[in-house]
């Protein structure tokens, strides 16, 4: 076990059972042909993008690998069902909620098959349940607990190509889950953990991750090599490159992560572990998540008991609470916490069931988180110091702060995000 | 068995395993109030008619009953799914195809047990694969071998309302398969059967069963009963209220189709074992079907076994062949087949395989089959010249003609199927 997986949460554990596969007696090799591609949505968002994958991983195979595709619904599909199931029952979450938008997956999968089968490359479409991908059961936010890999290692002995349907999982009792939007990353990288492969290729719409968004930050660089702490807070903190949790598999099992463009044939950005890295930046990207609220409470009861209850129910609902502040009022106390987005409506929900009707909330929806994230922050003290140093220049407020070892995240107003990245994008020195 | 079972294909079997199966005490009076409802296209073709059919489900329960719910893909949904493949490649069949258009019956069940959770009525989605829709390996004509009930009946126990994927099952591996268009009928009739009930409601956007299609014949009239074997007649003729394997699942194991409106609260069309009928007209329905090609080989040798390698490759591929007839000519002899038009480029390409170069192949493409049908013509001989004179008088060619104990049916041209129904539903005192 690497130094990362101390990173990972404590219930975290992948059982990888290939003990009753049927390698053949040349398994080293056989494992070393192995190659997990996972295709994002917008590369099969049309028919024409599904028969480029097919192609792509047509040449690799006639080079003598053994692909396992993974994709993602086709672009756009996953938010129509989405929207589908909203105009029922915005707040239902439940297993009908996972069978719904992973139907998605279905369809992709099934169609890269077609495209493959016409390109003469025989190949099997993969469903959840088919492959045992095994979850818990906490519906739209699912994490994998095992994939058997005996119906995988047969389809590639078989000399088939298995395309899996990224995103989704099945609980003990076989319904379908899902693993929380951009989840069909952490299917590809389990897939190669459960194969016990040493990396995986994330094929997405950009080339590489970046120093900061570019649609942001003009000047923003692509990242050659990133470790998977950075990867894995960048990802926590607003990045949509990859889903947290693929990173968090990666680093636990040594799958490094490739990510890479689906139309450009050249290298991306390898996620690998720290060490795999020579030098490091103080910080290595600027990342920011406009996708979040704030809600502030008062007066409320200093007692930790209240906190821990109200926060065990929103944890019970699904919901991840980021950054908490507490501070005391002349009567009483005023906590403050942001959450992402989309769980603003079930945030509400349980705090008009929970609160005393006394405690006044407000919803702060204008608002951004900005962060700074790297290794080198951990051996160059002052970080936090520049960080805010830069905001306050630029006359920006801060909601709420949070720091670890290697991150800092500030809350501002949204329509002040992109002054502050520039700014801190320029203040340590990542502009091209 | 009742005497319908003989027109059942000797290798029809449907296991019913509900041994190990958890009914209460009371398990006769349990039974009886468990209801299959099934939910055609149109029915759950928008959100709003979901939460229809969610309100006449959740009102069902409120009566004391127990709704078992089956649903096939919201209407245009299916289609638009072949459309998606067709556009990589339009001869592919495999699993593929049948996972790619299993999926919108997915997306419908999830929807329907989203709106019945606001109505606060627990529901379950279920797949073929959770409830073990066990089928044959032809996909996406696959044909039900067996259900277990274990699950369905686990769910009922527990007061909650099993809502079931139409139109799949799964084949021995596992893979998802797909019954044919229309499918989601005989999925709910077999249901039906497996729980041993005595009928199957299934919903519909007409109002009844008809002695002709309305729109070409105003004067049809709704039947308010019919044998098991006129409606297995109908429905193989081009009748699209019901999938003609889910007449014959109900004639062999007594499951009465009650045939009805979903936004009209009236009785519709019983179908039902003909002892039930007291009274037949010699002729019950005239049916056509538009979607049918003629193929016309010549010369092609005179040798049986030329022939039946022929239909036998055609058969393998899936293809139904419909009505067939030989002529001599004075060299060799001419074969004509007609096969329904959704088959007719797998014949093609047949057909090109395997016919020598000197056969010359002519496709009718603007034909259509024309039928009357009734288990009255038994006892009353002269229905064919009836039939024949009718079509002579209009001036109406001839192609092919087939005959059966109860039904005649003959290939015209497609722009005088309208005199013709008219016509034989006027002769046979069908009209209103």
């Amino acid at each position: 076990m690497d130094r990362h997986a101390e990173l990972l949460p404590r219930n975290f554990s992948l059982r990888v059972d290939s003990s009753r596969a049927s390698t053949p007696s040349n398994g080293v090799e056989f494992r070393d042909r192995i190659i997990v591609k996972k295709f994002g949505g917008t590369s099969v968002g049309s028919i024409e993008r599904i028969e480029h994958v097919a192609a792509l991983v047509a040449r690799e195979r006639a080079q003598g690998r053994l692909p396992v595709v993974v994709a993602s619904a086709m672009s756009g599909e996953t938010n129509r069902l989405v929207a589908l199931g909203n105009q029922i029952d915005p707040s239902y979450r439940g297993p009908a909620y996972d069978m719904l938008v992973a139907s998605g997956e279905q369809v992709s999968i099934a169609l890269i098959v077609i495209a493959l089968a016409k390109l003469g490359v025989p190949a099997k479409p993969l469903l959840a349940y088919q492959l045992g991908i095994e979850t818990d059961s906490v519906y739209s936010k699912a994490r994998i607990k095992s994939i058997r890999t005996k119906e995988l290692e047969a389809t590639l002995v078989a000399g088939v190509v298995p395309v899996i349907a990224g995103f989704q999982g099945v609980d003990e009792e076989y319904n379908i889950t899902t693993l929380g939007r951009g989840g069909s990353d952490t299917s590809a990288v389990a897939v190669a953990a459960a194969l016990q492969l040493g990396a995986c290729e994330i094929y997405t719409d950009v080339p590489a991750v970046f120093s900061a968004d570019p649609r942001l930050v003009p000047k923003a660089r692509e990242i050659p090599r990133l470790s998977f702490e950075e990867m894995m807070e960048m990802a926590s903190l607003g990045s949509k490159v990859l889903h947290v949790r693929s990173v968090e598999i990666g680093a636990k099992h040594g799958v490094r992560i490739h990510v890479r463009h689906t139309f450009q044939d050249r290298e991306g950005t390898w996620i690998v572990p720290e060490g795999e890295i020579m030098e490091n930046p103080v910080v290595s990207a600027v990342t920011h998540d406009a996708a979040t609220v704030v809600f502030k409470l008062a007066p409320i009861p200093g007692e930790t008991a209240f906190i821990a209850k109200l926060f065990s129910v929103l944890s019970e609902k699904g919901v991840s609470v980021d950054i908490i502040s507490q501070s005391q009022l002349e009567r009483g106390y005023r906590l403050a916490f942001s959450v992402t987005a989309e769980d603003e409506p079930l945030v509400k929900n349980v705090l008009a069931a929970f609160l005393p009707s006394e405690v006044k909330v407000e919803t702060l929806n204008d608002v951004a988180k900005i962060s700074t994230v790297g290794v080198g922050m951990r051996n160059h003290p002052g970080v936090a110091a520049r960080f805010f140093s830069v905001l306050a220049d630029k006359g920006i407020q801060v909601q709420l702060v949070t720091t670890s070892e290697i991150k800092i995240s500030a809350i501002i107003d949204r329509d002040r995000l992109d002054d502050a990245a520039r700014a801190l994008h320029s203040e340590f020195s990542l502009d091209i």
